[in-house]
């Protein structure tokens, strides 16, 4: 038993450390004390968890309280050290990049098609022109994978593009990690934001993986926590979460049955949507992430439609994750140039089953069809 | 049952909620479906808890990350709307106060005294100094409590001095939330920042609480939570410990009674740690709060001191919270005019009993006298 002459620390969860010492998940990890070393070794284990699933060294993963939180020391860090160049963005960027990059610096668009998808070749023109007259970028965003629609978006290409060019990625992965093989030092991208509540982990925590040698300037001082980059007593129990839920996803085939597993489920859900008439799917059939799949309905609104699944059990969405039930149009499909001012996002997670599939198939149709019948 | 067409919701912890139904505590508050809704209901729930343990209404009461973050919203939200301002501040203040108001604004200095008390007349004077030169404060701190020796500070006073010529206060009440009875709305002060594992919450998760009326510039931006005060996905869990930690501490004579047993303990700890020749007490023996003790040790270094205590199975501490261990000389020590370098914090919390102070009693001049052998 430990004296604790600490008010910060101490709760004796009765869990077995590694080293078979009782785990004391809300030690401080920066104490000397036997305690404090023994999360300190909890906290780093669930790094190296999250820098293998994400194919980088422990060191270049910081955790932060989320992919909000992420994504703003991103674009606050690179736009700190370059007051005033602008950052690059296209419209169907998550919110928290959106409103970040835009309350920090000046926004230059980048196009999409009509999938949401982002041209690399015009990354490569903005790139140019932002040179030649506003100056060098300071970041440009290019997210892994569309939040509202799926649509897996050409990377690799957009960081070749861009460092071609001296411009900086940020890689807004919160949509994608976890459902899809990512190798951020093989990608060589410069900043990757990911959540763990997205693919199985905790709320409340996430990380923002920084390339070796990048120095940012930390959204949160005042603190030595997660090598100066990140102040504030580091979140123990949401850390070893996250690390678990890594952990979990890492190994020969493993994300591959997952990712199979889940397009099987969407594509059923695709599939039984589409054939209602009226229902058109939006975003990359195919060339998407394998969870999310996202339709729009003519003539009814997506609120009701979200309450007649509910009312048969079944939780879905519209919209994006951060947008709350907003009866704003979506940007998303705003800067898709789809017809339509809300849609209906189905995405199935680690905890969907092929029952659940099977009611969504089985109700849709009809809650349609009995709104439908409402609004004539 | 319900069934899961979200990728980001879904753990069923077979806890019950206040209706009966089962919790989902991963779900996300801001979705329309019945899990969204349940989680919602929870964590306005604990958001009552906590708004009432602090005196004020549940819509001041803004959740984040934790103090540090608290923190730098309070500052981030006051400078932003007030470009170029002072913040006023001294120098006892925790770091995270001084690196964030150090970095966006130009800072004022305010004296203390020799326990490290701020002087409300000090302030008034220079508040109005400020006002005459540099122009009117954006910001005056003030913490509740000295989060390394203890001191609690005249904070109504200063609120006053303050108020009276036009300058917003910020407190932060990390040290001291939890421990003594604290009425933001009767206190008058515009910002209190709060941290949950201080007192026996989950880490993780604090709060900024905002004056009535007061609209800050959110620190973290892209999602419409918290009444569009802070983006990102509600840690629903921490939330929950957050509230259950508050909810505990209120009630007729719940926290002086947990007060008189901390005092106690770290009187004793007091009395034994400066029965040891050259062990002196540092910061406000009398008015500081009751979980909170800080000694200077004359001949040897805090760390030796630490590690030989935690042989003897006694966590303790050196310095602030968020220092860790590191040699840099204290900022607090200095600016209180201590002739030290570093300290030994004491603090006792919930989970602190009589057996453990024992144990330091019988213990800590033992340590003492072998690290003198050793360097004499």
């Amino acid at each position: 038993m430990v004296r604790w002459l600490e008010s910060a620390g101490g709760t004796d969860t009765g869990t077995p450390s590694p080293d078979g010492s009782p785990v004391v998940a809300a030690a401080d990890p920066g104490r000397v004390h036997t305690e404090g070393r023994v999360a300190r070794a909890i906290v780093e284990d669930a790094r190296d968890s999250v820098a293998t699933l994400f194919g980088t060294r422990s060191r270049q993963v910081v955790f932060t309280s989320g992919g909000t939180e992420a994504v703003s020391a991103a674009i606050w860090g690179m736009t700190r050290s370059q007051p005033g160049r602008p950052v690059l963005m296209a419209g169907v960027e998550h919110s928290s990049v959106r409103d970040t990059s835009q309350r920090l610096a000046p926004v230059l668009p980048l196009e999409v098609d009509r999938h949401g998808r982002i041209d690399p070749s015009a990354v490569a023109e903005t790139v140019e022109r932002c040179a030649a007259t506003a100056g060098p970028a300071a970041l440009v965003h290019c997210q892994a994978a569309n939040h509202e629609v799926g649509t897996v978006q050409p990377v690799s290409e957009v960081v070749d593009a861009c460092h071609r060019r001296g411009a900086a990625v940020h890689v807004d992965g919160c949509a994608y990690a976890g459902h899809l093989p990512l190798a951020f030092d093989e990608l060589g991208a410069d900043l990757l934001s990911v959540s763990a509540h997205k693919f199985g982990g905790p709320p409340g925590i996430g990380a923002l993986i920084v390339r070796r040698g990048l120095r940012l300037d930390p959204l949160l001082v005042g603190g030595e926590q997660e090598r100066a980059r990140r102040a504030g007593l580091e979140n123990v129990p949401a850390i070893i979460g996250f690390g678990a839920a890594a952990a979990a996803l890492t190994g020969p085939g493993v994300l591959e049955a997952e990712a199979a597993a889940a397009r099987r489920r969407t594509g059923r859900l695709l599939e039984a949507a589409t054939a209602v008439e009226g229902v058109h799917a939006v975003g990359d059939p195919d060339v998407r992430v394998p969870h999310i799949v996202c339709v729009t309905i003519d003539g009814v609104e997506a609120e009701p439609v979200l309450l007649g699944l509910d009312q048969s059990g079944i939780a879905a969405h519209s919209g994006s994750s951060c947008s709350s039930e907003s009866l704003a149009p979506s940007p998303v499909l705003e800067a898709m140039g789809v017809d339509a001012e809300r849609s209906l996002r189905l995405s199935v997670g680690w905890s969907t089953t092929d029952d659940d599939v099977d009611a969504f198939v089985s109700v849709f149709g009809a809650v349609v069809a009995r709104l439908r019948d409402l609004a004539s």
